[in-house]
């Protein structure tokens, strides 16, 4: 039997890349998708048909309103900055970073991972496109293997060695788009838009969108999303 | 002003003298209260008057359920053990034991802390009297304060240097009730039972209850709380 692998799945781009990659090592994918106020989330859908696709063992939705804290332009009312450039993109940690974002999601992997048996989990953060976020960076996700493993009842007791992986940790959005074009993944599953209009629309021009149209010109192939322009 | 501390408050008897010591030492609180679909959540109206009666600055509730996990007798169909001796409570990790439960905790509390700029997090975690949970340890908890010093924009940035308080740590449940009573904490607005009944009176006879009146009777002192038998 395949060895089970827990991965965080929100239906973008990157998590779906990463589900595939899974996948295609051999793991059971049991997918986590967190509903934590964004506002984009449309991307819970596309988790949904992505797992689907994918033939996911097990598909755990939890909700935890991350609102009750504020501070961050997903979960707030804060404006999602549109337009940037690259450079501006990486100049400084965007507004769109949501408070220990990765920790709390890794943390709830970790406790799922445990109950289902899964040693490894997987999680599609990335350090080159959007470098401004302090929690996808490699020597975070060590941290966080460091954890884990004085965590957990499973760990302690050696049952379980935890290995986070991050397939997506130095690859370029092109790169990513290539490597889930390889691997069959279809791009019209996913979401990406921080900021859909109302019938979940991508807007085109915040910096998800930005650097996904990037990814997708610069890997030479079509962005199969319709965007609002 | 003083210097705000974000508080995992349970509303039960470390915690709350944990708010007491952090009161104490001239924090202004920042309580946070997790509803994880525990089966004693008259744990979290102990939480409401503790809080009330502390003059926390802000109290947040969040609702996160990991019964979706299973896995523990706290959230799934697993029955609360009874009648333990204090042997056997330290031999093995109980099944009270909820997966990756403080690493989830404290996620949340850095991201609460983060937006409300407190570099001061206190968790009553203990190691003496039930050393089975593996995130009570100290080295478990000097893992998590390497992590939020790579975590957070706040923490990258340098704007804030976490500092994870565990104040009971090294004391046995004697000296946190001698500890909370100096400090003026009244223990009859606290909750302790892992299995109350419907009315939310105590078991008397789970783990938590044992060591709660084991506890008072160590310290010389009464439990000021009614229990079922």
């Amino acid at each position: 039997m395949a060895k089970p692998a827990v991965i965080l799945l929100s239906g973008g781009l990157d998590s779906t890349t990463t589900a595939a990659i899974a996948r295609a090592e051999g793991f059971d994918l049991y997918a986590l998708s967190l509903d934590y106020g964004q506002r984009h989330r449309h991307e819970l859908e596309a988790a949904r048909r992505v797992a689907r696709a994918m033939g996911v063992r097990r598909h755990v939705f939890l909700a935890i309103d991350l609102r009750a804290f504020g501070g961050s332009a997903l979960t707030g009312p804060i404006e999602v900055p549109k337009d940037r450039s690259l450079g501006q993109m990486q100049a400084e940690i965007p507004v769109t970073y949501v408070p220990a974002r990765n920790t709390i999601f890794l943390a709830l992997a970790l406790g799922y991972a445990e109950v289902v048996g899964a040693a490894d989990l997987f999680i599609g953060i990335n350090a080159i496109d959007y470098s401004g976020y302090p929690d996808c960076r490699p020597e975070y996700v060590a941290a966080f293997g460091r954890l884990a493993a004085l965590a957990t009842k499973a760990g302690v007791e050696g049952r379980l060695s935890y290995q986070i992986h991050t397939p997506l940790v130095a690859m370029t959005k092109a790169e990513i788009i290539s490597r889930g074009t390889e691997l069959g993944v279809d791009f019209g599953l996913t979401h990406s838009c921080y900021d859909p209009d109302a019938a979940g629309l991508s807007c085109g021009r915040c910096d998800a969108c930005l650097l996904r149209r990037k990814g997708f010109a610069e890997a030479g192939l079509v962005d199969p999303l319709p965007y609002a322009r």
